[in-house]
């Protein structure tokens, strides 16, 4: 049974489905401004100090443990559609999981759709992870994390990565990803009742700003479900069960198994979409992050 | 002449106001998404953790530079019209101010306008205040310091605590102080052309709000120009000269002084609302904390 304190994500989604619901002339700007309240579920992290950077020319809020190990960086990849979300928006959550991890994170405002539809996206996450080359990183102590749409950006950034030759992260971590840019997944009819704000119109809408006039929704780097995974590095990838996006994590799993890579999947009972915003308040969220440091410092 | 960089709040204030006059079907959560866009303008603070907190029954974010004398503590009460604003848009500010002045400051979420209008704000000031008094810290090592609105709470609680008979803070700031809520102020005419958000229909909302069915424009808790400040705390009170409000604080100092209070007036050419919300982006905003870091430390 979920927490009492995990209500509250599941009551900030129905207040923003009943706000955008009752309001059909919010604009994006709107929309940003409502979807930045995503850092509400999240309660502080304690001894972790932050830093706004560029890189790349990209701005990014850097998310800094007293505690973490300089040298391992968590390139953090927001979620939102493509569209909303901001390194505002998950600076906490960010910081939740630079703690468990030992890291430090970088949280990066990429450029958004559909002022900036794909490839835009993974063009300046790709570019981050390259200027964190040209800091001293070494590949095998960067991880790329993102969530929902972030999701697929931490796994795509990678595949692009692959494509142009430039050495891969060492592991990789997707919270609630959005993949399918097809809309063809059945929990998006099966969970429709249970999932509090993500439903097949939303995701319509997101997709036709992200993929504009030019791309396609079979296009793997806009779509990971039609990529190739030879070769990827060590993935985690985590649904909350009531998500209509669950099968996009759950088909995730069986893609990337099946080209041998090592994945962990890890699908929590009565959960929203992205519930590891619920770091601090609920233990559905810390116990996530728990497992996956545990996986993370396993190796 | 102001720094380029000081143009992203008069940026930042046009696209509210756009938005705003665009869309009047806004309603009070989607004006609290938005003014919580406060938090832009501000680079974050190096240097400072945070912490989640209730005290008194008020939720609150502690900022907390490493560097802080652990003895001395800033009561921020942010600005926002007594209706929206919050902890999340005010963060870095507080950071900022409690990284120049060497204190940790609290950032509190009081209960807003309109579902509670006034005295709720300063009931919920006053009872932190109190629990900060219970949780050891001394009289003396207590700020209270506010924007706007909450420039008027900084000064409202300290009125509240003289008639209560609690031992006062030892000193008081107010950034761009909102006092007049009879919309008297000569500026909101003259500086009506340069303030690019603060207009009297705005104010005159906000008051509607604040006030209720009960409350009066010349009530001193609610209106501190028609308090009596024999014995206030020494206190600085700064402005843009661009703004609407100026009069406020041009008032508010010379109130004060006739008082016998020790004032301290800053007034700075071309800055619009609050323009320390700028703090490590914009020389103004930087050189205005370091001027009241020398008035908090010169005692």
């Amino acid at each position: 049974m979920a927490s009492p304190q995990s209500s509250f994500l599941r009551a900030l989604y129905e207040s923003w489905s009943n706000r955008m619901a009752a309001n059909p002339g919010l604009t994006i700007a709107d929309l940003r401004s409502l979807f930045d309240e995503w850092h509400q579920p999240t309660l502080e992290p304690r001894d972790v100090t932050y830093k706004s950077d560029v890189l790349a020319g990209v701005e990014a809020v850097w998310a800094l443990p007293l505690a973490a190990d300089a040298r391992k960086v968590i390139l953090y990849v927001h979620g939102g559609g493509f569209a909303v979300g901001s390194s505002a928006s998950h600076r906490k959550l960010a910081g939740h999981v630079a703690s468990h991890l030992g890291a430090n994170a970088v949280v990066i405002d990429y450029r958004r759709a559909p002022e900036h539809p794909f490839p835009a996206q993974v063009e300046d996450s790709t570019a981050v992870y390259k200027e964190l080359l040209e800091r001293g990183f070494n590949p095998a102590d960067i991880v790329t994390c993102g969530d929902s749409a972030g999701g697929n950006l931490a796994i795509s950034t990678v595949l692009k990565l692959r494509q142009d030759g430039v050495p891969l992260p060492g592991a990789v971590i997707a919270f609630s990803p959005w993949l399918d840019m097809e809309h063809i997944g059945q929990t998006l009819e099966t969970n429709a009742a249970t999932d509090a704000l993500v439903n097949k119109a939303l995701l319509q809408g997101m997709s036709a700003m992200f993929l504009g006039d030019k791309g396609s929704p079979t296009e793997p780097l806009a779509n990971p479900l039609r990529a190739d995974f030879n070769g990827f590095p060590r993935l985690y990838v985590n649904a909350g069960e009531s998500e209509t996006l669950l099968d996009n994590a759950l088909d995730l799993e069986r893609i990337a198994r099946e080209a041998g890579v090592s994945v962990t999947l890890s699908v929590v009972p009565a959960m929203q979409h992205v519930f590891p915003f619920l770091a601090g308040r609920a233990s559905e969220a810390d116990e996530e992050l728990r497992r996956i440091a545990s996986w993370f410092k396993g190796v």
